[in-house]
């Protein structure tokens, strides 16, 4: 794990599943954080990836196809990996010569600048223990108010018009529980952050922008080779 | 500490000590981060800062000179704190309607992206036991493999050539105490990070670097208003 | 912090706000605890204190003052800070060369003798987040069942008469939360200590009582020089 | 554990062991806190005491005595049970109307006033694990630098006159350790407290002081019966 | 506690309560583990110990009595304490040969092999508490969903068999609570532990035979001399 | 990871490197644990393995491979997984219907009741990081002394002879580190667990034995269904 930040390349986010909309929607979300001089961003999607990555089982059985691609950019300046389970982190991180991002890992930790206690909108009942599980294992769970799940497939999330309601039902009960930042805990769902901000008028941090920024920090730092 | 970001304005970094070249060093590490479309990177010195915030009294008697500094400026779109004691990140916090930074709380949260035990080289050793008692404010200390002092003074460590000697004799200490990642515990250390990466064969953090990159990822999160 | 405590002098305990109803309240509540051949027990007002220390920003205001006034007392035995944030007390102990309580800190360490997991009654839900802050700073978290707040300002909840029907509500609510003992989060009610605890049948500590209670040890510890 | 203090009555001191000599040394370290108009400070021998407490079996063998002990005093404001080892206080606590302190337990409390990280010196090797089980129960095990032994029995520590060179060479082990503030961990050593703590520049606490300090806090708490 | 396992002799299990009705059901749990080859079983019933341990007191009169049966029996190869409280489990092991397990301890480390959170189901409402300090000294408490009491005596929950409706409903708040595994807090309810797994649909695990399946396998490794 | 003991059926060990010298030496260890009338015991070589499962890429190429190994046996009872990193735990817990034990896990809880803190020895430096990570999800980390590697290849410490003075050295600094009870962090190392626990003096859990106890424990629990 201890690859050092590139100059130059650029940051390579990677979409675990084979769902291409979803790979347009992080393009999209992504769009403010290319700037001029800044690396490029690049999407993919792991054409390898189940259509959604939901269970246990989805997410290790993209983990070596995810190796193949970080090991298959030897151009990147960094990784991120998009899918909020952090599949295949400990093993891109263990074969990579440059930094990779998980975006559950960053998420989390850029919402503990913005609130003391965090909350986390889950997409799935079934991945709330999965990712308690990572953010004891991180050592940050006492900062954890409450992981709560919105009850919907990745791909429903992504798309349905409904999903906001419940969305900002759901962060609601979140602050209620303590939570002064709220996570969304997905990777698809960067065009609601804004509006749940407005809604719920407290910070909301989309985990694949919090990872792209920390990407983008690093990269930068290296660029100061004194 | 509900302040949302905003898209547009500059980022001002603030060094709560009135030594300018301490400022200046600041202005030539963010360099990297100033980027076409980006937002503007301002530093700023503290006029009633003390030469040097070294001790408990130091941070304190800047506290409420950096909230009305945080006052003056309704047009900045983000807030960095550049003292690696994070005095004033409360009380700024407090009343800034968009997101404040602490270089000691971005830095360490940063390193938790690096390494799983992290090191911190702190200048003085009394500053040691100030540090360890906010990263178990912050609930991380589970994560901290060792802080170490340089023992110098602000002014000394950002002046002194030797410095560089002592900065990686410290790093080694902690990478033999089981650190996989170092922060830079002071401001003005950012020139050194390259070079000392390079030494020692970890990342090296420099805590201004990374709040500041945390500080361009809520700016550009906000770009992003569907 | 390595103060050592002294046997001669009194033990100045200051309210870091300006309000003299607070400071007579307090001197009240200290009676008992003035004995034959014990120190003397000064209540003091911080001229320079808001009415009441509620936010952030005042508990910052008052920390320069506060060092003040404990450095213009060299003749004190001991300090005890009579604000439930604990402001200044990082500052004053760096300064004194005598010992500085805080009413939180001595609070709710005293309360961890008398229950295994302890409630506080804070005065607004503002100052709730910031109190727990200071318990995981204290490394104490493990201990709280639950604070929870009044929705009363500190004024109001000094002079309102229908204050303790609301305190018993609140006390029974973290009696059912776990808690085995109460802490009084506030300097002004100590009157209500001994009827609540009758009232709702387990331990109630008032905070500044068990900050000079504290502050006597040390005193009379130091009484003993063989 | 919801006993709740009286103003009237004696604190009732017992030595769980039945070595007269340390009933005296606490007799004489107490001293100090017998205040004109304060509760009278009773020392009691446990007839049925080993001669000293030092291994499990001698602090499980002490347990009932105390309870009857306890029980027989219906009389006292307050118990304080004084061997390090805590034995029977849950006993105690579960039987007795009015508050019973340990004084592992408050010995370690009030340090934690006085330093960030505290250190403890023990009398025999075979105590630190059972300590330091204690301090995890307490839920406060993160403050703690370190415990390191004297490697004497409770007897020689409390007679040998080589014991005070012993105890400063281990107070400044624990000092480089990270220990603000020294507990002794052990009831025989007050007269060793102030010395020490001239000798190596910390707070040296005395556990059993420190035990009815709080004793004498709650009482006179209860004498403010509004 | 450094006992070393020996391959030969019987695993004796001790009732610490004198109700023979409660051995007999410990004897019957267990006939599953009495294998041909394997050691024998043996249930004992500590004749000095009260009808039932309920009370803090109770756990604390039978230490002593259970001391002298483990030393009565040089031949054993390992003790199991039947008493979900753990009373004497530090006692015995001071002064046994052989290692000494205590159920709660094992039943809950058992747990936490089955379910990420874990929940506890105890007889009386007083026990939580006590069972919580235990959980916590173990430094096990962050896996703890929650413990919820059933409200019956041990005799009752022995016999009575309204018990399992009760069981149900109680281990369905511990689900929801959030834990993934039930263990039974009671020596006596292993007759429930399948019938409760198929009502509720997660594991439930009997504390007594967690315990003798961990003194099965000390017993068994000691086997293998090579 | 709800899965539900069966009473029937083999507990099937599965190695998961391609070393059938490991497989062999796992079935040796495991003799002593195939009683009368207990479950069989079969031990398997993961042929899709690599010859020893070291780096974190070796670690994550087996889930797989192991999922569906644990797919293809619907008659097992219950499953260990014999790498001491646990790889394809939570992936084989998902889709089993039965209980699955990882060695790690079974081998630290296991540890837990030999010991107030443990020790571990590694094969190589570079499974510490891994190990302690896994011990922090667990949330058991306050429970480690230290865990400290033997500097070999998982195939040098199953076949050289020298390997058994370097374990004997390893565990006397883990014993000096605090250690009361040591794990071996390998699946090869069975037959060192006697001859090292008579030449250091404190207990040694072999983790393979102490899965397969786990195991054990929940088949013969399941035999009961009243």
């Amino acid at each position: 794990m201890n690859a050092t930040a590139r100059a130059g390349g650029p940051i390579v986010v990677i979409n675990p599943n084979s769902n291409a909309a979803v790979t347009a929607g992080l393009d999209a979300a992504l769009e403010p954080f290319r700037l001029g001089g800044g690396p490029a961003i690049e999407c993919l999607t792991l054409a390898e990836g189940p259509f959604g990555v939901e269970s246990q089982l989805d997410t290790d059985s993209v983990v070596l196809p995810l190796v193949r691609l970080v090991e298959s950019r030897p151009d990147a300046a960094a990784f991120v990996l998009a899918c909020y389970s952090d599949p295949g982190l400990d093993a891109c991180r263990s074969i990579a010569r440059v930094p990779v991002y998980g975006i559950q890992e960053s998420g989390v930790l850029t919402a503990l600048t913005r609130g003391d206690r965090i909350g986390v909108v889950a997409i799935a009942a079934a991945s709330v223990v999965r990712h308690r599980r990572t953010m004891r294992r991180m050592g940050v769970l006492e900062r954890l108010a409450a992981e709560r799940p919105l009850g919907l497939s990745v791909d429903e999330s992504a798309r349905a018009e409904g999903t906001f309601a419940r969305l900002t039902e759901v962060a609601r009960q979140l602050i209620a529980d303590g939570a002064e930042a709220i996570v969304l805990g997905c990777a698809g769902m960067a065009r609601h952050r804004a509006p749940l901000e407005r809604a719920v008028g407290v910070p909301v941090i989309d985990p694949t922008q919090a990872a792209v920024a920390m990407a983008l920090g690093g990269v930068l730092a290296a660029r100061l080779q004194t």
